[in-house]
Protein backbone atom coordinates (compact mmCIF):
# COMPACT_ATOMS: atom_id res chain seq x y z
CA UNK A 1 0.00 0.00 0.00
CA UNK A 2 0.96 3.49 -0.73
CA UNK A 3 -0.01 7.22 0.16
CA UNK A 4 0.27 9.76 -2.58
CA UNK A 5 0.31 13.56 -1.92
CA UNK A 6 0.84 16.45 -4.80
CA UNK A 7 0.65 19.71 -4.66
CA UNK A 8 1.40 22.10 -6.70
CA UNK A 9 4.02 24.90 -6.18
CA UNK A 10 4.23 28.25 -8.35
CA UNK A 11 8.37 27.86 -9.11
CA UNK A 12 10.40 26.41 -11.50
CA UNK A 13 11.11 22.45 -10.81
CA UNK A 14 14.89 23.59 -10.55
CA UNK A 15 14.40 25.33 -7.54
CA UNK A 16 11.92 22.76 -5.88
CA UNK A 17 14.40 20.23 -6.22
CA UNK A 18 16.93 22.45 -4.83
CA UNK A 19 15.16 23.00 -2.26
CA UNK A 20 15.29 19.14 -1.02
CA UNK A 21 18.89 18.21 -1.90
CA UNK A 22 20.60 21.57 -0.66
CA UNK A 23 21.07 21.15 3.27
CA UNK A 24 21.02 24.76 3.54
CA UNK A 25 17.12 24.86 2.20
CA UNK A 26 15.61 21.82 4.30
CA UNK A 27 15.44 23.37 7.82
CA UNK A 28 12.94 26.23 6.37
CA UNK A 29 10.12 23.84 5.01
CA UNK A 30 10.62 20.24 7.32
CA UNK A 31 13.45 18.75 9.36
CA UNK A 32 15.90 21.24 11.03
CA UNK A 33 19.11 20.27 9.41
CA UNK A 34 20.74 17.71 6.83
CA UNK A 35 24.52 16.72 6.69
CA UNK A 36 25.23 16.45 2.91
CA UNK A 37 23.95 17.44 -0.52
CA UNK A 38 21.78 14.34 -1.69
CA UNK A 39 23.55 12.41 -4.51
CA UNK A 40 22.31 8.81 -5.21
CA UNK A 41 23.92 6.12 -3.43
CA UNK A 42 24.76 8.94 0.10
CA UNK A 43 23.28 8.38 3.53
CA UNK A 44 21.88 11.32 4.66
CA UNK A 45 21.23 12.39 8.58
CA UNK A 46 18.52 14.24 8.92
CA UNK A 47 17.78 16.07 12.04
CA UNK A 48 14.84 17.35 13.95
CA UNK A 49 15.77 19.68 16.57
CA UNK A 50 12.12 20.71 18.10
CA UNK A 51 11.45 16.78 18.79
CA UNK A 52 14.71 15.94 19.69
CA UNK A 53 14.72 13.57 16.91
CA UNK A 54 17.50 11.85 14.18
CA UNK A 55 17.07 9.82 11.39
CA UNK A 56 18.47 9.20 7.82
CA UNK A 57 17.45 8.39 4.28
CA UNK A 58 19.30 6.02 1.77
CA UNK A 59 19.21 8.14 -1.42
CA UNK A 60 18.57 5.50 -3.98
CA UNK A 61 18.29 8.02 -7.42
CA UNK A 62 18.83 11.54 -8.56
CA UNK A 63 17.34 13.22 -11.85
CA UNK A 64 18.73 16.47 -11.05
CA UNK A 65 14.38 18.56 -11.58
CA UNK A 66 13.12 15.53 -11.91
CA UNK A 67 12.93 12.43 -9.53
CA UNK A 68 14.57 12.14 -6.09
CA UNK A 69 14.21 8.45 -5.01
CA UNK A 70 15.05 7.38 -1.04
CA UNK A 71 14.48 4.84 1.11
CA UNK A 72 13.43 5.08 5.61
CA UNK A 73 12.77 3.13 7.99
CA UNK A 74 9.03 4.10 8.92
CA UNK A 75 7.37 2.49 11.90
CA UNK A 76 9.14 -1.23 11.85
CA UNK A 77 9.33 -1.53 7.79
CA UNK A 78 11.68 -0.16 5.54
CA UNK A 79 9.61 2.31 3.13
CA UNK A 80 10.42 3.77 -0.32
CA UNK A 81 9.47 7.48 -0.97
CA UNK A 82 9.51 9.05 -4.48
CA UNK A 83 9.52 12.67 -4.98
CA UNK A 84 8.25 13.20 -8.83
CA UNK A 85 8.20 16.46 -10.06
CA UNK A 86 6.15 17.48 -13.32
CA UNK A 87 5.76 20.90 -15.11
CA UNK A 88 2.09 21.69 -16.17
CA UNK A 89 3.50 25.19 -17.42
CA UNK A 90 6.89 27.22 -16.74
CA UNK A 91 7.61 28.72 -13.53
CA UNK A 92 5.05 25.95 -11.94
CA UNK A 93 5.73 22.24 -10.68
CA UNK A 94 3.28 19.77 -9.35
CA UNK A 95 5.11 17.85 -6.50
CA UNK A 96 4.21 14.05 -6.15
CA UNK A 97 5.18 12.10 -3.23
CA UNK A 98 4.79 8.73 -3.26
CA UNK A 99 5.64 6.58 -0.41
CA UNK A 100 5.51 2.61 -0.41
CA UNK A 101 5.59 0.05 1.72
CA UNK A 102 2.55 0.04 4.28
CA UNK A 103 1.11 -2.55 5.76
CA UNK A 104 -2.92 -3.03 5.96
CA UNK A 105 -3.01 -5.29 9.25
CA UNK A 106 -1.25 -5.30 12.76
CA UNK A 107 -1.07 -3.33 15.31
CA UNK A 108 -1.33 0.84 14.35
CA UNK A 109 -1.41 0.23 10.76
CA UNK A 110 -3.82 2.37 10.26
CA UNK A 111 -2.56 5.14 12.31
CA UNK A 112 0.95 4.97 10.19
CA UNK A 113 -0.44 5.38 7.03
CA UNK A 114 -2.76 8.38 8.38
CA UNK A 115 0.16 9.83 10.52
CA UNK A 116 2.24 9.43 7.69
CA UNK A 117 -0.29 11.49 4.77
CA UNK A 118 -0.57 14.51 7.59
CA UNK A 119 3.44 14.91 7.55
CA UNK A 120 3.59 14.94 3.92
CA UNK A 121 0.66 17.27 2.93
CA UNK A 122 2.53 19.39 6.20
CA UNK A 123 5.88 19.04 4.72
CA UNK A 124 4.25 20.14 1.31
CA UNK A 125 2.72 23.15 2.17
CA UNK A 126 5.27 24.46 4.19
CA UNK A 127 7.27 24.55 1.28
CA UNK A 128 4.80 26.39 -1.06
CA UNK A 129 5.01 28.95 1.67
CA UNK A 130 9.05 28.66 1.80
CA UNK A 131 9.63 28.89 -1.95
CA UNK A 132 6.76 31.37 -3.35
CA UNK A 133 6.71 33.65 -0.13
CA UNK A 134 9.94 33.27 1.54
CA UNK A 135 8.54 32.13 4.76
CA UNK A 136 10.12 29.46 7.17
CA UNK A 137 8.06 29.79 10.22
CA UNK A 138 5.13 26.87 9.41
CA UNK A 139 7.39 24.36 10.33
CA UNK A 140 7.09 22.00 13.53
CA UNK A 141 3.65 23.50 14.64
CA UNK A 142 1.88 20.31 14.69
CA UNK A 143 1.06 18.74 17.92
CA UNK A 144 0.58 15.32 18.58
CA UNK B 1 -13.61 6.35 13.90
CA UNK B 2 -13.08 9.91 13.87
CA UNK B 3 -9.55 12.14 12.53
CA UNK B 4 -8.09 14.31 14.99
CA UNK B 5 -5.76 17.32 14.12
CA UNK B 6 -4.06 19.64 15.82
CA UNK B 7 -1.86 22.90 15.26
CA UNK B 8 -0.03 26.12 17.28
CA UNK B 9 -0.57 29.03 16.05
CA UNK B 10 0.97 31.87 17.59
CA UNK B 11 -2.03 34.49 17.58
CA UNK B 12 -4.77 34.63 20.51
CA UNK B 13 -7.55 32.95 20.66
CA UNK B 14 -10.10 35.23 19.46
CA UNK B 15 -7.95 36.26 16.17
CA UNK B 16 -8.39 32.55 15.33
CA UNK B 17 -11.98 31.91 16.35
CA UNK B 18 -12.78 34.94 13.88
CA UNK B 19 -11.38 33.65 11.17
CA UNK B 20 -13.29 30.72 11.18
CA UNK B 21 -17.03 32.33 12.30
CA UNK B 22 -16.34 35.67 9.82
CA UNK B 23 -17.25 35.18 6.30
CA UNK B 24 -15.14 37.92 5.28
CA UNK B 25 -11.99 35.46 6.44
CA UNK B 26 -12.28 31.91 5.32
CA UNK B 27 -11.30 32.40 1.84
CA UNK B 28 -7.75 33.55 2.99
CA UNK B 29 -7.31 30.14 4.10
CA UNK B 30 -10.08 27.54 3.13
CA UNK B 31 -12.78 27.71 0.93
CA UNK B 32 -13.27 30.72 -1.26
CA UNK B 33 -16.54 32.21 0.17
CA UNK B 34 -19.38 31.93 2.65
CA UNK B 35 -22.41 33.47 2.86
CA UNK B 36 -23.15 34.21 6.64
CA UNK B 37 -21.24 34.78 9.74
CA UNK B 38 -21.53 30.93 11.61
CA UNK B 39 -24.11 31.19 14.65
CA UNK B 40 -25.53 28.31 16.50
CA UNK B 41 -28.76 26.84 14.15
CA UNK B 42 -27.57 28.68 11.02
CA UNK B 43 -27.12 26.46 8.13
CA UNK B 44 -23.53 28.17 5.90
CA UNK B 45 -23.53 27.97 1.78
CA UNK B 46 -19.79 27.56 1.23
CA UNK B 47 -18.24 27.93 -1.99
CA UNK B 48 -15.24 26.72 -3.17
CA UNK B 49 -14.44 28.34 -6.70
CA UNK B 50 -11.19 26.92 -7.56
CA UNK B 51 -13.11 23.19 -7.75
CA UNK B 52 -16.75 25.13 -8.74
CA UNK B 53 -18.06 23.34 -5.75
CA UNK B 54 -21.07 23.89 -3.65
CA UNK B 55 -20.88 22.98 0.24
CA UNK B 56 -23.46 23.54 3.74
CA UNK B 57 -22.70 22.90 7.45
CA UNK B 58 -25.07 23.04 9.66
CA UNK B 59 -23.65 25.00 12.76
CA UNK B 60 -24.49 22.95 16.13
CA UNK B 61 -22.64 25.35 18.76
CA UNK B 62 -20.56 27.76 18.72
CA UNK B 63 -18.97 28.36 22.60
CA UNK B 64 -17.06 32.02 21.85
CA UNK B 65 -13.33 31.62 21.86
CA UNK B 66 -13.41 28.43 22.51
CA UNK B 67 -15.48 25.61 20.48
CA UNK B 68 -17.14 24.84 16.94
CA UNK B 69 -19.29 22.62 16.46
CA UNK B 70 -20.94 22.03 13.15
CA UNK B 71 -22.50 18.83 11.12
CA UNK B 72 -21.70 18.20 7.64
CA UNK B 73 -22.12 15.37 4.51
CA UNK B 74 -18.72 13.89 3.97
CA UNK B 75 -19.13 10.87 1.32
CA UNK B 76 -22.35 9.16 1.56
CA UNK B 77 -22.48 10.04 5.47
CA UNK B 78 -23.02 12.97 7.66
CA UNK B 79 -20.49 13.70 10.26
CA UNK B 80 -19.61 15.87 13.29
CA UNK B 81 -16.57 18.26 13.00
CA UNK B 82 -15.30 19.63 16.69
CA UNK B 83 -12.77 23.08 16.36
CA UNK B 84 -11.53 23.38 19.95
CA UNK B 85 -9.54 26.11 20.86
CA UNK B 86 -7.35 25.90 23.81
CA UNK B 87 -4.53 28.24 24.89
CA UNK B 88 -0.97 26.81 25.82
CA UNK B 89 0.26 30.06 27.04
CA UNK B 90 -0.97 33.65 26.24
CA UNK B 91 -0.82 34.85 22.72
CA UNK B 92 -0.67 30.89 21.54
CA UNK B 93 -3.90 28.81 20.72
CA UNK B 94 -3.91 24.61 19.35
CA UNK B 95 -6.37 24.44 17.11
CA UNK B 96 -7.94 20.69 17.21
CA UNK B 97 -10.17 19.51 14.51
CA UNK B 98 -11.77 16.06 15.57
CA UNK B 99 -14.29 14.83 12.72
CA UNK B 100 -16.36 11.80 13.70
CA UNK B 101 -18.53 9.76 11.82
CA UNK B 102 -16.08 7.54 9.48
CA UNK B 103 -17.04 3.94 8.79
CA UNK B 104 -14.36 1.48 8.88
CA UNK B 105 -15.40 -0.58 5.80
CA UNK B 106 -17.42 -0.60 2.72
CA UNK B 107 -16.39 0.82 -0.83
CA UNK B 108 -13.90 3.23 -0.37
CA UNK B 109 -13.72 4.24 3.48
CA UNK B 110 -9.56 3.93 4.00
CA UNK B 111 -9.62 6.69 0.71
CA UNK B 112 -11.83 9.14 2.82
CA UNK B 113 -10.55 8.72 6.19
CA UNK B 114 -7.08 9.87 4.98
CA UNK B 115 -8.47 12.22 2.01
CA UNK B 116 -10.35 13.92 5.19
CA UNK B 117 -7.03 13.93 6.88
CA UNK B 118 -5.03 15.72 3.92
CA UNK B 119 -7.78 18.38 3.71
CA UNK B 120 -7.63 19.50 7.36
CA UNK B 121 -3.92 19.30 7.79
CA UNK B 122 -4.22 21.67 4.73
CA UNK B 123 -6.13 23.99 5.75
CA UNK B 124 -4.39 23.94 9.37
CA UNK B 125 -1.39 25.08 7.95
CA UNK B 126 -2.99 27.71 5.04
CA UNK B 127 -4.45 28.96 8.88
CA UNK B 128 -1.81 29.13 10.17
CA UNK B 129 0.03 30.90 7.15
CA UNK B 130 -2.93 33.77 6.96
CA UNK B 131 -3.23 34.55 10.64
CA UNK B 132 0.83 34.80 11.78
CA UNK B 133 2.37 35.79 8.42
CA UNK B 134 -1.05 37.44 6.44
CA UNK B 135 -0.73 35.24 2.91
CA UNK B 136 -3.68 33.94 1.67
CA UNK B 137 -2.12 32.34 -1.44
CA UNK B 138 -1.14 28.71 -0.08
CA UNK B 139 -4.73 27.52 -0.46
CA UNK B 140 -6.34 25.64 -3.69
CA UNK B 141 -2.73 23.74 -4.46
CA UNK B 142 -3.55 20.40 -3.59
CA UNK B 143 -3.57 17.97 -6.88
CA UNK B 144 -5.74 15.10 -6.78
Amino acid sequence: MHNVSKMRINKPACDVFEAFVDPAQIGHFWFSSGDARWEAGRTIKLRYEEYDADGEIEVIEIVENEKIVFAWHYGEDKHTVAIILTVPETGSTVVEIVEDGFKDSGEGWLALLVDNKEGWVYMLTCLKAYLEFGISGLRAALVK
